[in-house]
């Protein structure tokens, strides 16, 4: 292992990304640094970049839907070894000790590590976690394809495991792009009926194709008052302001109307739209390690895999172009 | 039976309740008529009488948390019996045959009939109602404590019964009144860690003895802060604005905020608040009546009981006045 890691970092925030070294120091105890072999781009690497969320440290490497093999493990690693390929996401590290890292929940750690926050990603030869995070990639999925699932996938599956969506529901999902075109594949294979919301009618067909029993057009008000009380389950991944109103209306008794977009803008919530028919709001964020392993099993078995368009990492530059955008069909991944 | 019923009826929106009579017509197959002993006074019924929530029909007989006598019972009347004490809520009809009727969820019947709207209620000799809502009540319960259970018990044991609070959860109260000091005997029964929320000093000692553990003046913006990231389960039975990103700053991982008070004003609620520790926002309206019947169960097996201030039915504008003056400690019983 060479010392210096050589990767990809905004110098600023919104800053142009530029070549970049640095020394990650000694590898801790439980800690395995991957070779990367590819890293998809996730909307909230953008936001990192651009320092949307206030939380960014500059210069800053993104990056954090990473396939890569362990090139080296710390003494107490457990449950993966150098050779292996595994996935790394959002989280970097969860402190294994509290009661939501015992209960299986690390995803809840309240000292999670997250990638790129404090840290530095995958956009990069290299990168370090916690061998909690890396994931082994069984050899039924594609690698190459394998990256989008430990971000995008996570997040939308995690909801769908943890608040017991049903079979029998009906469900929608919100915004048809990285995370969406992964939740329509997912709820379809669960046995839902699935609708798809999207202000794009270019995107109706694909949505069908990806699993979507039906699309709505959600700036058509008349289709959307068409469908109130209907839905058990509506996920949603768009991160701008919609018209939050008419998806509580779209909900049936028992509903619920899960986030996991980084809506910034307060959803104002009047509480009679959610008394009268006991309705619920909520929010994730991703999923625990055994919630990951459930749905790698469950993309293996059923086919589901994210629809990528590759770049070679050296591109970068314009696989940011191409996302920001807004172009991305869905998910972009770069190559190494 | 007599053609006509005795009732006190609001004439318009806000004004004094008036003797009234009225003439029920033929009563239906399905139908029972209780003779009433005894009428609590809730919240809602001056939000109705005052039309706050604009669907009052006037002149508008109030009163929804009756114990009377079934006195006549039409020919396809289950469950009940003449002769038999009930207590009759919120609710006085549901379809019986959509799904949720049908799963229990009488409550969220689309189609229900609600006692005081568009319909009169239980300020009267007599009033109607549907078998299905209009439920035995066990010898083990003091009958004249029983009614406020109907409206306000119900309306805080449902959500703790149906959302699966544990008996190893912290949970919070907030608003220590008519629903909030029947919440705490149930929780603090149920197993719980109890929290009380109330900004009155006066009803700290009160709240410990009804069952809480502990007291939070809500008004106390360091004791808020102190409490954050430790709440499963907040239950809100206030009907009005308050610091609502403290109390979802109060939950932890996986913790869930529910409304039952008819809070007007819609509550901002940023999706980041909920998206990082898998937060939940909900409401609910009451609860079925197989819950009805644990919920009297569980009171007569707990001693549970609230807390009732007896007027004699004809001094009625002198027990409004009291509820309106925010005097009441905790529920006002009317007595025939």
């Amino acid at each position: 292992m060479s010392d210096s890691i050589h990767a990809w970092a905004a110098p600023k925030a919104g800053g142009k990304l530029e070549s970049f070294e640095y020394t990650p120091g000694p590898l801790g105890p439980e800690e395995v640094e991957l070779r990367v072999e590819s890293c998809g781009i996730c909307h909230s690497d953008l936001s990192m970049i651009d320092n949307d969320w206030g939380q960014s440290v500059f210069p800053l490497v993104a990056g954090h839907e990473v396939v890569g093999i362990v090139e080296s493990a710390g003494e107490h690693v457990k449950g993966v070894k150098v050779g292996d390929r595994v996935g790394l996401g959002w989280f970097a590290g969860s402190c294994m000790s509290c009661r939501h890292c015992l209960a299986g929940n690390h995803n809840l750690c309240t000292n999670a590590e997250q990638t790129i926050v404090g840290r530095h990603g995958g956009f990069a030869d290299r990168v370090r976690c916690h061998w909690s995070w890396a994931i082994p990639i069984p050899g039924s999925l594609d690698a190459l394809k394998a990256g989008p699932l430990f971000c995008g996938g996570i997040t939308v599956f995690g909801p769908i495991a943890h608040f017991g969506v049903k079979p029998t529901d009906r469900v929608g999902v919100v915004g048809i792009g990285g995370l969406g075109h992964l939740a329509l594949q997912f709820l379809d294979k669960w046995g839902c009926h699935v609708t798809a919301f999207t202000s794009s009618d270019s995107k109706a067909e694909e949505a069908k194709r990806l699993g979507a029993d039906s699309v709505v057009n959600s700036r058509d008000s008349k289709a959307m008052e068409g469908i109130a009380g209907s839905f058990d389950f509506i996920l949603v991944t768009a991160n701008v302001p919609l018209d939050w109103d008419a998806y509580l209306a779209a909900l049936a008794p028992d509903g619920r109307l899960h986030f996991v977009g980084a809506v910034l803008e307060p959803i104002p919530v009047p509480a009679f739209a959610l008394i009268g028919q006991r309705k619920s709001i909520s929010g994730s964020p991703l999923g625990g390690p055994a919630t990951v392993l459930d749905m790698l099993d469950f993309c293996g078995r059923h086919d589901i895999a994210p629809q990528t368009e590759v770049y070679p990492m050296d591109q970068i530059h314009d696989a940011l172009d191409h996302l920001r955008a807004g172009k991305a069909r869905y998910r972009v991944v770069l190559e190494r």
